[in-house]
């Protein structure tokens, strides 16, 4: 059984741990946080598993196979680097770095050790993102025009990142997951509402190059939580609202169609059935751990792997970008990675 | 009692009418249409009123003290122009123009002639509208950061305008309306996936001299219609659901404030109550009417006169521009009105 | 084409006028009224048609074919025997009476003289009902186990008839029309919570002969509108939300299990998809319109018949009585039609 | 601090025994359940626990100040007889047993030794319940005319009681606490519609002696989960939506007047503002657990003690009469503790 060491047990890393727990294919090993307080909490919850301050500690501990960082995001590179470099797999938290070179040297780093690197970009391991990726692969959807996505609720601020990297980073993923092609171009325009604190509004637009279009609206001060993304198809479309606590997402037999006839109406419209699939109830950190300890066994890529962790930095880097050019576009295709 | 001529019965040509004979303080004089079985229904509900192909005739008209122009967009400028000039008062459909010149040209037009201007911007008009308005004016919102909307739905395309000029127009009437601040700069993305129409979905934000951001999400491709605007200010937030049948304007009392103190939590929460004001039962044309007949007899200056009407031509123009630089931002100070 | 006759041109026979002009298959011949003010208002929009203050001589104008009643329940009887009598079919309004004799009556004038005698249970051609009979016929709920309906809102407060007769009688239409069962007894409580006005709340329970139980909860006194039905079947279920703007039919398939088996869990569970189908646009109204003009040129039996409309009004009759008896359920076995 | 034992580590247990560590008001001192798998999931939570197999050993340990009993319903009344005997304070499940002549012993013998006897009807704790309570008592709804729930969803069917006894007993509960009036008929309707299983749907009406009437409408066997509850004032009316993840309490200054003179219409309205309170958002089993402590220490009656346990016991009881009787309406006036 993969032997796990969670670096960081403040707010997330507990969830790792549990779904580590959980999982049955996996065991907390070794757990690693600086404050004797987090280590108390873990101790009560995993009495097995052994504790320390010392990161490198559990980086080079022997029953360690597999590291899963949970730590502020400034710090993942040099300890995700050096869990790489003491061969042991790595899974962490998104955003993987905050800087693009740092990024790929993680990606260059885990090629040359043939170790999995992992990104917990968790959406995508939702039962509601699985089921619309299959629909898209399966054509069902046809042509994929857009996805525009609405994620704004109040709080909590970060004091490190805006809210682009603490949120726009969730649909970055989705999208690079749904879509087969390739942004060029993003546009994003910020606001700072509260003086002294990181941008908490922003809309952002990128176009692809297969013709579609992402556009996302994320606001850490919103009066309401709201959590919905429409994906637009040339043969259905689909309602994904995460609120909801059934029927999450919907399928419409809904479209436009141009006419050729120049003697016709300009556009006609369907207005079929709608149809919101059973969704499998299995917790999405769970598949998570499952996919890595499966990748880890039988040496697969894991669907939100190092490059697809790059590309969305790559482009949450861009959306800095074009906000501090107040909205001017920002190329995507002289990228390394993303284009 | 005023003698109102409308011109164009058509989709809106028939809202006028009823409007205006139902409103007890004008009637219907004459009504000019090139379909004869736009007349035959014309002749049906208001049979007292003269009816006619010949639109200069309405103009010239003496029973008509004020003409109302429901007719395609580019025919706005001539006939507004020639009721002015033959000293009749003009309600013209929005958007007023599709040109910015020939907007300045109709203001001028009707500051010479002492004749009223006014645009049907019937959004303006709504009871939830009208209560926004009277609260953000009472100071109860505190100063308002953001108007976030969403308006989306499936069609109508358009065969002449595009999706801006057809819904985003709407949000532009009311961010005028409510916000006592001036637009700098506009930029817009748009897309068309129906080869051959017009844009159908685009994404629009809107930098305020005084801080403010509006950001539009509009779309004639999308499965539902959704009608739904975040106003964020800094004391208390709106939502405002135009879909919803009753409580379309909830205030929410929460907000987000920024600690001073460094060793303090960044940011703090503020959940208060929610409060759903009721709304009068009005219908939004009815106070339209109104409104336009007393700034007739009295000479006031309506909410939306020509120059409301005017800058928002001009943002509609420098969106437009915005769009063909595939979103570059577009400088708003050198406009003539808007800023 | 069918001459109409309409009496009672208050609240609901401008819709019954309306319907006929726009069917295209039947004309309004004439319209009688006690209220000038009425008969203006009906001069305006139905110019063509004949106008009178005595409704005999409304029923014996050749060019009548067809009457249709939209007078209060207590006038029904009087005007549709006349009617009949003088060889007229009769579409009258619900409850076809308010005494079962009276509707005994009724029904065997239509059968003597040969006449179409139709009752106006207006929800029984609505998209969603036809659509749920439809469902229901092709046995895709399986077993028909309940029907519960709570239809609730804040009044009209009627002055003569109570919270019963007003809404549950759209609810006993229904499910007469949906359930191929007969009722055997009928529960009902009711509570008047404004001296001097009639009931205003009530709850039915009616035990069917076939197992099904239906359940109605009705109230002119509450803070929202609600029109939702639940319909449990063996297969699947239905929510049927009136209030609804699209998707007003849900069909989940969804439903319990018992096990044979002594040593498995008692109750199994399924939990599929939900599926909403596209309904029909056309207007309920103008079905009904056009069931009634079929009938009467082809000789067939409308959906909503006089017998249906007896038992309906026997249904009404026993629910209170059980009022009457503070819920004591009451046998519906010995009635006359309804068992 | 007080110590704890608790009887049952199932379903619900282990929620008693989290509130119990949490509050830090009281310890967990013992833990007794049947099924060694338990009492390891105990161990692994609640590591200062005693453990045993053996209810009595628990009721007689010294370190037990409270006991708090989780178990099939049958079993309540002898492990609570036997707690209090041995002058344990007593917090039992709902319902408090299954039978009336068990529950007033169970009260007599609390009383007899002056032990606090508590029934876990949670809902009176949740922060809505408390929020809608204190509005009745301050006299914002005014006269209190009804009490509407709708209590359904699918599953889970239970094997010993039938809908009634599981889902309709919170009502009971929470009608007990914010209605100042006693009940003075019941009548209940049900049906089961899997063969060998327990009632599965029922509805019930209660008449209270100050004129309020409750209705409940309970099932397991709806497609979706509704719990919404309406309650009529003749000031206000509430909209209590326990789905809702926000807004969950709605008050509705809406209401209906009667006219005393006959000349004016029958009735009039009142469509003032809705407004909805933030709630605190304490979990509703912490503040029962404080509640209990609270009681314990003090000799307070807490708000569901062992009388109002009592009276929907009662209630219980005479819903299943009423039943039997095919929904004959039963007096409860007659019953000691109820009227």
């Amino acid at each position: 059984m993969i032997g796990v060491g969670i670096v960081g047990y403040g707010y997330w890393g507990p969830n790792l741990a549990r779904a580590v727990s959980e999982s049955g294919v996996a065991r907390v090993e070794m757990i690693a946080d600086m404050s004797p307080d987090a280590l108390a909490r873990a101790a009560q919850r995993h009495p097995a598993a052994k504790l320390t301050t010392d990161i490198a500690e559990l980086i080079r501990a022997p029953g360690v196979d597999a590291v899963m960082i949970a730590t502020p995001v400034h710090t993942h590179f040099p300890i995700a680097r050096d869990a790489l470099r003491a061969s042991k797999h790595v899974l962490v938290e998104k955003p993987m770095t905050d800087d693009v070179a740092q990024a790929i040297q993680l990606v260059e780093e885990a090629a040359k050790r043939r170790k999995v690197l992992m990104v917990d970009h968790t959406f995508v391991y939702t039962p509601a993102v699985r089921a619309i990726s299959e629909m898209i692969g399966a054509g069902e959807l046809g042509e994929v025009y857009y996805y525009d996505s609405t994620r704004v609720n109040l709080g909590l601020f970060q004091r490190d990142v805006n809210v682009i990297w603490d949120l726009a980073v969730h649909d970055f993923a989705i999208v690079d997951h749904l879509l087969d092609q390739r942004p060029v171009m993003i546009s994003a325009s910020a606001a700072r509402f509260l003086t002294g604190s990181p941008e908490n509004m922003a809309q952002l637009t990128v176009h692809y190059d297969g013709g579609a279009m992402a556009h996302l609206n994320v606001n850490w001060l919103a009066p309401v939580k709201i959590r919905q993304t429409l994906i637009g198809g040339s043969r259905k479309m689909v309602v994904y609202d995460d609120m909801q606590t059934s029927e999450k997402v919907k399928v419409y037999d809904r479209g436009a169609m141009c006419s050729a006839d120049p003697y016709e109406k300009l556009v006609s419209y369907r207005l079929g059935d709608m149809h919101a699939p059973a969704l499998r109830a299995k917790e999405a950190l769970l598949t998570e751990v499952e996919e890595f300890v499966r990748c880890i066994e039988t040496g697969a890529t894991p669907l939100t792997d190092g490059l697809s962790g790059l590309r969305i930095v790559e482009m949450l880097a861009a959306a800095s970008r074009s906000v501090e050019l107040r909205g001017h576009p920002v190329d995507l295709t002289s990228l390394k990675v993303a284009s």
